[in-house]
């Protein structure tokens, strides 16, 4: 048996373990997509207890605090954080399988050097050893950050954001890890929001550009762009419900966009149509500034519509859509392709049942631009274990280069979440490691070790350009 | 090599042996979920040979002997029943990795005593060997239940149903194991079935409410469920071909139901409007009776038109239907939830592909009225084999807690289904076992003991409040 | 460590090894479904170079070429043929998990004895290897035939083909080997297609029936069926995006194909209703003449809009499509059966996410007339690979019987492929090795041996009558 989270978890086989321990585990960690705040970085944010840290706003833990039973009081509520954590202890006692176990127990060993489990009996044990170190200098958000050889940061910033903390940290000689800005117009793009009157009032501002048409719109934005530009920003970000396939004449979208500033609501027809020339927009323009395009899609938000009202966003009630957009996807992508407008691309969907389509997509547009110019994220959100993982991994390998994969990211607001880094890469290893003790790939530690080293930092260094 | 159907059939680790023969393995069974006939038990039905209980009404059996080329005859047909069985026999054979063949074994062990492995050449003796034990006082409908440690059974009933063979079986001082009805509204919801205005007729016959509009419909299925409710029901089921989500005005609803009491169908769309308001109603009456509420959806049924005209329904003419309704089917829960007036929710569809998605919505209904109140059903139908519960139970693990799941129900029309307990059990243990020698959780045994117990027993005690 | 691709490639414990080596090795190949041009077989074509063998047509390698940002110009442009090996040298060692790995390592060590592995560093030197054996007499198409044990081939060739070149090779007493065609009459059900007058007017001089009616296009596709039946054809094969179900009038469809002859495009509704009349006119004859039908779908072809213009069909630019068509190939088949006139029928779905709704469909529409009528075709194109054959296999075993499996097929256009029938029956015993080794069946060895050698070629000789 080998024994939890021991120094080969997860690595089932002496490939694997060489693959891990001599290469991948040396590596630094470039974290190219995340929700930290910068200004947490910028004051170098300290945490009073491990409530703040973990519980704070980490709705993957909050909803499993659901399923166990527990009373709103203890997750989002005005229970003590003491209380909150015994809670969460004892429900995640009961997630075996679950990513989470995994992330919880890394961090509590890897960041607090606690070798236990956590539940119920030594919830108590924890608390205070947690606090404790947090409560030492060295706990703070840049100290964490150090502490996990990470070397570049990309956060998830709105076109209006001033990047004020970005500036702050960038000029601060004391803090040498790279934090940059990636560009995420989800506002710009919603028109069916009812705030988008209010937003589009303040990408005037920031821009200088008045907006009283899709063309002012698209000017604006380009003056963000290059700004973000010049604050280092090499990767954009989409968050959609799907990929949209609706071309319409540019008057058409012009209109659509007239109608909504007119205080009118567009149709959901129109409303697709506004989308996608926007998407098409801005997939034009990354490729004129040589950034990176994610497309994040497949999720369906906000589903139980009470809590959302008591909560808010982001509190823990997304789904898997029921969409299949991959043949609107595939359009999209070669509408981009046609005018050599197609900028790198990542897509990341919720449902891993799109695995297969989305390794097929990728393959119809690659060019010899980039080694890898058309990505598939690494799995995503609902798919971020250990099945998820392999899963991708696995589909990519069967239908393209797995050695060309760009690799993890944290997707996190948490400053402890560095250990997915090391969850991934000992996964990677096992999965190759694997092949090889198989005998379906030769034993040849020089090409593997190299390549394991690359999926875990040289390949992404080189297509984003870091 | 594991010995076939050895004392650790599936067990392929040490942990999972221990899981298996000290905790789960002496658990008594609830089988929440079924479809045995009530009158077989309080007649305490016996069977004149295996063919009978075997082959009688399983259709899961008619499709591989089809498959095998099997003429109907010998299926269906006036073949003699031991002529059938030699045809079963020889299709069986060639059921590698097939459910059926592990089933069959088992039963042929766990009941019969028999050893080996039914094949063309050894039909006869089988053949022989069931036939005696039948044959005997002990292989009853009841013996059998009580011979598998059956505690509680709960049957699946019409609205219109007397209950008289649940009263009969209840009244029975002879008889301590629990047979509960459930109840199942299909044919009160389907409004589009030729016999629907004779259906209503019974319904108002039984109730004692004529029926001339939806709130009389309404009114009738209370006095119905009043009546369930006192003969200890507190389950329901919905068997449908997909969840939707088709909100109309009461006013709409009430003349939809007014068009097709008056004979005229109503549209499509209308239908949809009537079933959906049909089920928001029912969600809210279990919720009111603190009923658990299953919906069991994505069959497409009696795909061969020739031979359903031929043999009706249930006969193995059954397959996945396309539609993708998580939307919708989250959309319904939302509906619930938005008044508060969600039930305990058992979700199963019929589609392996929809895991991630079911995985993903339930987790936006969870509160604390209950321990995981809302459920992934175990892998049903098709997906009832071992690749099916894997999935489902790795799923359900990577989503949620596993440890609050109300696991395994046969679903069965036979009183030899029981080992399908023991399958799950087998196969639960056996991935809790290797996820522990991996090193992927502790090897608590006392806490992981308990919760294979939980899940084998306990946590249904408990759902279910039996 | 099992050494890579040694004698018991793929192979990890006794029983498969026993079954591969024993049994399912030395069973001979029949091709059933191939791109192979007829005409290279006739003239016993030679090749000069590797890359002509390899790179030639083999758009599954140009696509991995992209992939790594290998430039057009090696891969279908003008650069040399021994750069462009180099250029496919430094793609492959990175495809580490994906099937090309394999099989180009299967084809250079059972083809030209190459026991190394090729990578920029051995390019030379396999370069030099495999020409100077392509240079030997027996390197020819039907020397590569005969050498791989092959008895049967079946092309893929359009109603209008002369099968000259079958003629020949059937003609030919030097060539024992049977080289079929296969009738696959998509270009006759395209009418969507530019060109589609023109192929009528071709149709309509082999057949020698002016086609000026849909009558008469039947008229004339039952000559050319007549003909492909007298040279041995005993299998069709049909391309779709998705299977449809669009039932229409005689008189409609005779108006739709009308107007299409006037010149005016049919709409998309309409184009739907013809080709599901030509499928179920196809599917009718089909039964008539004792054919097996296959149905390959699911494909959106040509993503790459600009590639597409540049190099054509079958380049390396398609992908899964979005349509979920079960429901609509469920009601197909269902017509088709309803007169009794549903022939044997092989489905293949690009999408793997179909496996288990095609399981349960193939079991709605079997019956005595064949053992295994209706099929899930081996794992198909993109699904070609370890994973995929895995996967489509357990779920026919879940889901029907294994042992009725009529197995693998190339569906290639190289003479070296054959080696990809190696590359599956291991996978098959291994499969079913391990099942036995887990004590899932009994180690019956004359009956799996049998099966073995069943899938990997006696199904096949019984279900197409060769």
């Amino acid at each position: 048996m080998t024994p939890f989270m021991g120094n080969d978890f997860l690595l089932t086989n002496d490939t694997a373990k060489v693959l891990y321990h001599d290469y991948a585990s040396k590596m630094p960690i470039i974290d190219y997509h995340c929700h930290i705040n910068p200004q947490e970085i910028a004051e170098d944010r300290k945490f009073e207890n491990i409530t703040q840290v973990w519980l704070g706003g980490d709705h993957y833990k909050w909803r499993q605090m659901r399923s166990n039973g527990v009373e709103e009081k203890y997750i989002t509520g005005d229970a003590s954080d003491y209380d909150k954590f015994v809670a969460w202890a004892g429900t995640l006692q009961k997630a075996i399988g679950n990513p989470l176990y995994h992330w919880s127990h890394l961090e509590l060993k890897r960041y607090f050097g606690y070798e236990g489990t956590l539940s119920p009996e030594t919830a108590k044990e924890v608390w205070d050893i947690c606090n404790e170190k947090l409560a030492q200098a060295n706990f703070s958000a840049r100290n964490l950050i150090k502490m996990s050889n990470v070397t570049t940061v990309c956060t998830t910033d709105d076109p209006i954001d001033s990047l004020a903390w970005h500036k702050m940290i960038a000029e601060d000689p004391t803090f040498d890890v790279q934090v940059l800005p990636a560009w995420r117009p989800d506002k710009a793009m919603n028109l069916e929001k009812p705030d988008y009157i209010d937003y589009l009032t303040k990408l005037s501002a920031v821009s200088g550009i008045k907006i009283e048409s899709f063309a002012d719109l698209k000017e604006a934005l380009k003056a963000r762009l290059a700004f973000f530009a010049s604050m280092g920003c090499k990767i954009s970000d989409h968050g959609l419900e799907y990929v949209m396939y609706a071309p319409a004449s540019d008057e058409e979208v012009t209109s659509i966009f007239e109608k909504r500033l007119s205080g009118e609501m567009p149709s959901p027809e129109e409303q697709l149509k506004f989308k996608y020339a926007f998407l098409l927009f801005m997939g034009r323009e990354y490729n004129r500034l040589d950034w990176a395009m994610q497309l994040h899609y497949g999720v369906r938000r906000d589903n139980n519509t009470r809590l959302f009202k008591a909560l808010g966003p982001d509190t823990g009630f997304d789904c898997i859509n029921s969409v299949n957009c991959s043949e609107q996807l595939a359009a999209f992508l070669d509408a981009l392709a046609q005018t050599d407008e197609l900028p790198r691309t990542i897509l990341y969907s919720i449902n891993p049942i799109d695995n297969a389509a989305i390794g097929t997509i990728i393959g119809c547009f690659q060019d010899s631009s980039a080694v890898g110019k058309i990505q598939q994220g690494s799995a995503w959100w609902f798919n971020d274990n250990k099945t998820g993982m392999v899963e991708q991994m696995t589909s990519l390998a069967n239908l393209g280069l797995l050695a060309n994969f760009v690799g993890m990211l944290t997707d996190s607001r948490s400053f402890l979440s560095y250990t997915r880094h090391e969850y991934f890469r000992r996964i990677l290893c096992n999965l190759v490691g694997t092949w090889v003790e198989n005998g379906e790939y030769p034993a040849d530690m020089d090409f593997l070790g190299k390549m394991v080293q690359d999926i875990s930092y040289n390949n992404c260094l080189r297509y984003f350009h870091f």
